[in-house]
């Protein structure tokens, strides 16, 4: 069983979150799900409503996978000590550290991706790329592994990524299982990237 | 402007509800997006999180649009008069109502589906047919319109349905922008169905 720690903060993208989350959650022999917050409580989503951070940042567990949503509330946190001190300390210790969209600017800034190759969304790129110079940037990527990082893509990008994770870590049966599960059409090949190309990255 | 009021419980499906959410919302122009439940306040899904109703059945508004999450939470829900009395009124007067997997369960069993077509999850059809022996149900879509009633099969299918009730309200070109927003491939046949045949449905 591997314990999930996600953090949200204002402006995370529901997407970006709750689609891996319905994913890991699915199989509840092998992950628990826990949401933290720099403040435990309603937290105020993009676009809208209000998901319940059931921890607070000081009183978070150790998790074996640390998820990393992104949206427009990431621009807020680039600079933010308490919440990238956090990470730098929790991805440090995971097992595995995925982030959706803009999540990967937080890992960046928190100094986790330095050496590594990660992806974002791909309108937000430059951006992105801008909080982590030491970090190689893949421009054409629906997502990214790097040793125990998984980057991914924009939003839905997130539950193809999952999906390969959990192949990572149970095989690729129990994967294609959850995927019909939630009738998702796995989009299984990590560097099939039809939105980079609408961006001008490809 | 659209009102979206969208009905949560105890046991509802994440992304059947996030999924459409964030599509919806991310159009902010046209749509605002409310959650309700029979008690305002944090309501835990399926599987697992807490997500917050703002606002209580009897004090919810008018919606013009009407949409219903499916989930396992639905089992307690088909014989429950306070929810079900509440969707009937609201459903004959919204302009739409959209369901997703076993949310057509209650839609059904509100008496609003008789006489319609409509679809739900695969896995669960048997068990959503019986709850609505007036209703025409569909063994193979995707999702199915009639009307101003749209449902969709399970989870996923929920976010191509949305994708064609936006192209609906708006024009083919808006839903096909949020869809790559979202970098999600839409599946915009709702007579494409890959899971049917898996339940032996097709």
């Amino acid at each position: 069983m591997r314990r999930i720690g996600a953090l949200i903060f204002p402006g995370f993208e529901l997407l970006d979150l709750f689609g891996p989350m319905e994913m890991f959650g699915m199989l509840t022999d092998e992950y628990s799900l826990e949401l933290i917050a720099e403040t435990a409580g309603p937290i105020r989503g993009n676009p809208g409503l209000d998901t319940v951070a059931s921890r607070a940042l000081e009183d978070a567990g150790d998790y074996d996978l640390l998820f990393v949503p992104g949206g427009p509330g990431t621009r807020a946190l680039v600079d933010h000590a308490p919440v990238l001190d956090w990470l730098a300390e929790q991805g440090s210790r995971a097992e595995y550290v995925l982030s959706v969209c803009t999540g990967s600017a937080l890992l960046a800034r928190a100094g986790l991706l330095d050496g590594c190759k990660a992806t974002t969304n791909k309108a937000a790129f430059a951006w992105v790329a801008s909080q982590g110079p030491q970090v190689n940037w893949v421009k054409q990527a629906r997502w990214v592994e790097d040793g125990k990082f998984l980057t991914s893509s924009g939003v839905s990008a997130g539950m193809d990524m999952t999906l390969a994770a959990i192949a990572l870590m149970h095989g690729r049966a129990l994967a294609e299982e959850v995927a019909v599960s939630c009738e998702y059409t796995w989009h299984d090949d990590s560097t099939a990237d039809p939105f980079a190309a609408l961006h001008g990255l490809a």
